[in-house]
């Protein structure tokens, strides 16, 4: 029986359950200074001046930089776009002449410990001249200065004849929809950890997550080393959500710090500045325009939004919008489109990707679409749904769009079926039933729903080195990195199905650039369709070189072979422990030196030119409270498919982690600034995220119906199901309650907001 | 012109010249206990009892450890041998029941910091039942009790009709020479450094040396754990010379107290315990008897030998007693052949490996043979080697024996054509009028002189790993070690050769475990053989991959491409740094797709099955003190055939070092006892190594008539050529000042032992 599709406990736990996990706050080197930022207070100011002579003064602080002392340093670069023209709006990693958000590091002290750096930090004088801030996205577009405009690029994609669509629309929509502010806000803010090993000239850096490759290829670039000269090593993370393991300014500042000073240099993000230097996401406000047909059929969708991009293009920044405009139409086929994507600089935190970017403000817009459709209609939310679905004969659909530079190709789905098994097992029928008569004594109750299509498996190659050891131990070394979701689990489970041994023996190297020259990082639910079918050509690869060995060493057809738990047997005989074919395979052996190279051991690669498409839909039930504005969320379903789970514990817990980051920003998170751009949202008692008592009950159901043709396994990403829909799903049972006019168009809806509303319809 | 053979700058030299090496002792961690070895006051005693409770009540000590606490843990392992029965006098990493040598680890204490571990180790106490001990290895072999016999083994190795050359000896000469006992003691003492990262599971041993993998392979079974998950470190190392890098007691227990403390354990060896503690060498006494016809050429020989193994056989130990049988007959033809090795425990420091071990000591056996002969049949000491050189005609030459598991077949080789170089160099001719004269004036002078073949290269197999970054340097990744001798700078002159970069551009990665599978470490002088081989052969096919990959993007045909200084470049176009070329394989492009494995990287694996035989001559001029019996060292020739020198600077290094090591064993260095096994040094006052005061004007002469055809190179290693002959040359300048009686029979010649002999000739 394959391991794959098992729950088998993970391989993570035991070091976390036993206290011994290793965060970046855990890492510590001899003689190490401690790093800390200096930031403006300010959301756009003239910097005149720093004065550091007073931190300088302070004994302990072995130094303090400003942004002259960084100046050859070019800034934090973006991953390549379609987008052009953002180049000049990157971050410098110390500001220079401008400050154009609160948060921003405009000096650095390093002390010979934390507290005395930070007592130092607050005698570093920044003399600002302040500038009016620009805070609104969609307010019309002007300059900042000679050099930067609020609107450095517009994005567009397009496919068919919108005009004509409009021209022949049985009605036209007219939607302003707004996502508000928030972002990942991991339980383990961020950290990094910078060593130079003088005499092997290596860079070191530590605490990293996410992407660590191409981290490591541009910290040598910015810094002028060679690649192979510096190393990124990721330990256990906290959560990365899309916001943790980008390249900040800080990765940079340690680095070359611990260049300069020959001493480890330590920083660790305390909360508050967490909450204004690492990325912010989705603030996105689009004016969506969609013809129908008299069936409530989509003919056409003009999507016009206002991406705010803070205050620089960082890392990921820029990718948000391109997928906003590439993915927004999710399960419907649509004749014609057109997205014009106004990318917008503000005086705010830089902003990227956060779990389901650009998929989570899709999923709203595309969904209360629906809704409306339905309710201009007078049809069913469900039908409309189910009329305009991509049907599964039409599967590989072909979408004349991209995204993340690939064309969009829906690799398989039958969206109906998911959503006919979601409702049953949701209830709705009978939720309806009892809805109407709860309404009938007065509540404000709904239900909602939204329907999605994620994306995983982004390409184009990835490759894992597998081998196994005399005593039986296969080594899994990957270029993909873990945040917690279970990496490791699933990995050692494809490995250990390929190769036939159990998964308990299968260690999982990871987040290293020092053991894999390649590797791709965990982002975008790429893990376990990209790293996983590598890992399972890699473990066929290693299953025949193994049988092939073992057929000489047992003096037996290879087909007369098999692997069983680790050993090497045929059905009538003798039997041999898959390490000892290892050690038959050792460097100097006389089967070893029969083939070019030594060792039990294969490289695994696999390319991919599209992504894969998992789809799902969340079904919500919620009750208002009318003197609080309180939103209840009674009950909630998440249905997704996923082609094949590896691990289905795992892919509930990634559905239910999600699941509670889409309720933050559907309900309660979001990051406020005042008309001067100083930020509101700097505690978590003014940021609200849901805790245990705000998770509704929830049910989940993961589906296998539509596996993958694009990859071996039939897998697709599972990490961002759980997150995708809730806003969507949340809003529309809300606006249920409220009687289904459209009136919920932005996001969170908090107590004050439904009040508001409340109050609008009894107006 | 090929970087091959030119003297260029170290790699190594940057970070310690500025003062960034990083020895163990350099190497800490955060939360690192110090661990202090409690060591044998007796030689031979009973251990009744081990009191620690002193030591545990100091504040600060967190464990001490007796022989109980480790029971579970195997002996410290040896190298396979043809010696068979050793297996019970392997050494436990804490004695249980009995001390066997002064120095014998009897506890061990980790306290917070290492003065602290150190004044706890003083409250140990060991209650010892002292029992008489055995110092001399040639003294008739008894039983030390029912488990142990001061001879567990003899080896036999023979060819040929040994008794009927003697019967038809014209002459029959019978030596007794002895050998003392000393050894290497490098600059830097041994120290490890263990950590565990329970996070990953990884047991992490820092501070290592020579030969890592090996010592991470049974470090994992000593443990019960997986190699897997074992990571040995070596960083910069003062000095190895075959001593520093075996596996000792302290390396085990640094790695258990890591995995049971779950804290980093460091261990320093300080300088009085490195003179008991690090294995000794050398100490052997040979009772010879040699047939020789009427030319003076060999008939036969007979070795008998008493190999003096101390208390425990460590690591290389058994492997000295097999070289000292399998090479003593160096570059002569003998008809027929037999040693008898007697392997001999006594109650001193275990002995194995110090550089040229077996051969310093059988060069010096052989050559006072020669002498030997010369002055029974009146012949001159040159001519009698010349009369019985292996021709040049014969190589490669099957000498019906082995050592280290090899056949000895002596690969090239032109003795005599070095050997008159040699003396036309020296200007011995000259100096022998010369030295008459000063006889005639009353002088003690004397000419000496001493051939030797040695051997390198030992196989079977070795690999390295090479890339290419975009920025195009190259990092070269091979399981060879670096004890100081410029492994970096040889492989990377060697690397930049074959693929046509600057040699300044490698990045030469040893000694870590973790960046590769296998590897060979530094030792028996094999680097520049096996993994100069295929580091030479990576390096071909590196070039072929990037020629392949540079036609298709620069469109030419592949023939009409080559790389220069990093350029891949044609005759009459285009040029393209080699990090583009790499930049095109990564992994994703299409060209990387279209091969199985993306990267501008390769392995190289060279497989040998025989060793290498460089050879030299050392001729010395000495003149002795009469009144004090100091022996001044006037002149020094090493003349070595090395096949082919990759940097001629630091071949002369390694002999010029090399020749002070052995110039130490010849006059200066010897551990002594007195008759209780208490040693006799253990400071450097005691322990006289030779200084630069010692230093006679040396003059070295590196030849390269004799490639090895037995790889591609041709190269030999260079490693212990200046140490082998040190002794023989010596003592036959020593005896023919002396009157060539051959009176010199035992190293070191102390002043002590030269007024004796003195004293002889006069009485």
């Amino acid at each position: 029986m394959s391991v794959i599709g098992r729950s088998v406990p993970r391989l993570e736990d035991p070091p976390l359950l036993r206290g011994e996990g290793a965060f970046a706050a855990d890492i510590s080197f001899p003689r190490q200074l401690h790093m800390r930022v200096v930031r403006a207070e300010m959301a756009h100011a003239r910097l005149l001046a720093v004065d550091v002579s007073a931190a300088l003064a302070l004994p302990g602080v072995v130094a303090v930089w400003t942004g002259e002392d960084v100046a050859t340093i070019p800034p934090i670069p973006f991953r390549a776009t379609k987008l052009k023209g953002l180049e000049p709006y990157c971050q410098p990693i110390l500001a220079r002449g401008r400050v154009r958000y609160v948060g921003e590091p405009v000096a650095v002290v390093f002390a010979e410990n934390a507290a005395l750096a930070e007592d130092a930090a607050d005698l570093v004088v920044a003399d600002l001249e302040e500038l009016p801030a620009l805070l609104d996205a969609a307010a019309p577009p002007r300059d900042f200065d000679a050099t930067h405009a609020t609107e450095p690029a517009i994005l567009r994609k397009s496919y068919g004849d919108v005009e004509a669509g409009f021209a022949a629309a049985h009605a036209v929509l007219d939607l302003d929809l707004s996502i508000g502010r928030h972002s990942g806000v991991p339980l383990e803010t961020r950290g990094a950890i910078a060593r130079y090993d003088a005499a092997s000239d290596t860079l070191e850096l530590h605490g990293t997550a996410k992407k660590q490759h191409w981290n490591r290829d541009e910290i040598a670039r910015l810094l002028g080393r060679s690649p192979t000269s510096v190393h990124l090593f990721e330990g256990h993370v906290g959560g990365g959500f899309g916001v943790r393991g980008e390249l900040y300014p800080e990765d940079l500042l340690v680095c070359l710090a611990a260049l300069r000073l020959r001493r480890p240099v330590k920083w660790i993000e305390d909360r508050r500045e967490h909450l204004v230097a690492t990325n912010h996401s989705r603030q996105q406000r689009h004016r969506l325009r969609a013809a129908v047909d008299a069936e409530g059929r989509l003919i056409a969708i003009d999507n016009v939004f206002f991406h705010d991009q803070g205050a620089y293009v960082r890392t990921h920044g820029a990718r948000v919008a391109d997928m906003s405009a590439g993915l927004l139409l999710g399960p419907y086929a649509v004749p014609a489109y057109r997205a014009t994507g106004h990318f917008r600089l503000t005086n705010k935190t830089p902003a990227a990707t956060y779990r389901a970017p650009g998929r989570y403000e899709g999923t709203f817009v595309r969904e209360r679409l629906m809704d409306a459709i339905a309710a201009r209609l007078g049809l069913d939310r469900v039908e409309v749904r189910r009329r305009n679905f991509v049907p599964v004969s039409a599967m590989p659909f072909t979408r004349p769009l991209d995204a993340l530079g690939t064309d969009v190709v829906l690799d398989s789905g039958d969206y109906a079926l998911l959503l006919d098994k979601a409702l049953a097992r949701f209830g709705w029928e009978a939720r309806q039933a009892d809805i109407a008569r709860r309404r009938a004594a007065g509540e404000s109750v709904g239900l909602g729903l939204g329907f999605f299509v994620e994306k995983s498996g982004l390409g184009p190659s990835d490759g894992v080195r597998m081998s196994v050891d005399p005593t039986g131990v296969v080594e899994l070394v990957t270029g993909a990195a873990s945040v917690g979701q279970g990496v490791e689990t699933a990995l050692a489970q494809i490995a250990a199905d390929a190769l036939g041994v159990d998964y308990r023996c299968v260690r999982v190297v990871r987040g290293q650039t020092n053991r894999i020259e390649f590797g791709s990082g965990a982002h975008a639910s790429r893990v376990t369709v990209m790293s996983g079918s590598a890992t399972h050509l890699a473990g066929l690869a290693l299953r025949d070189l193994a049988l092939g060995t073992a057929a000489t060493l047992l003096q037996a057809p290879k087909e007369s072979l098999t692997i069983v738990d680790g050993m090497v047997c045929r059905a009538d005989g003798p039997a041999l422990p898959i390490g000892e074919v290892a050690r038959a395979l050792a460097a100097g052996t006389k089967l070893s030196r029969e083939r070019a190279v030594p060792g039990l051991t294969t490289e695994g690669w696999f390319h991919s030119d599209h992504m894969t498409y998992p789809y799902g839909v969340h079904l919500a039930q919620v009750a208002l409270d009318r003197m609080t504005g309180a939103v209840a969320v009674e009950h909630y379903l998440v249905a997704y498919d996923v082609g094949r789970a590896v691990n289905p514990k795992l892919v509930e817990g990634q559905i239910i982690g999600g699941f509670a980051q889409g309720l933050g920003g559907a309900l309660f998170e979001e990051f406020r600034y005042d008309e001067r751009g100083q930020p509101l949202s700097t505690t978590l008692a003014d940021y609200l995220m849901p805790t245990i008592a705000e998770m509704p009950p929830l049910d989940v159901l993961v589906t296998e119906d539509a596996p993958s043709p694009l990859n071996p396994l039939g897998v697709k990403g599972a990490g961002e199901g759980g997150t995708n829909a809730v806003g969507a799903a949340i809003a529309s049972a809300i606006d249920d309650a409220l009687g289904n006019k459209g009136l919920v168009t932005r996001l969170p809806v908090t107590p004050r907001e439904v009040l508001r509303l409340l109050g609008e319809i009894e107006a």
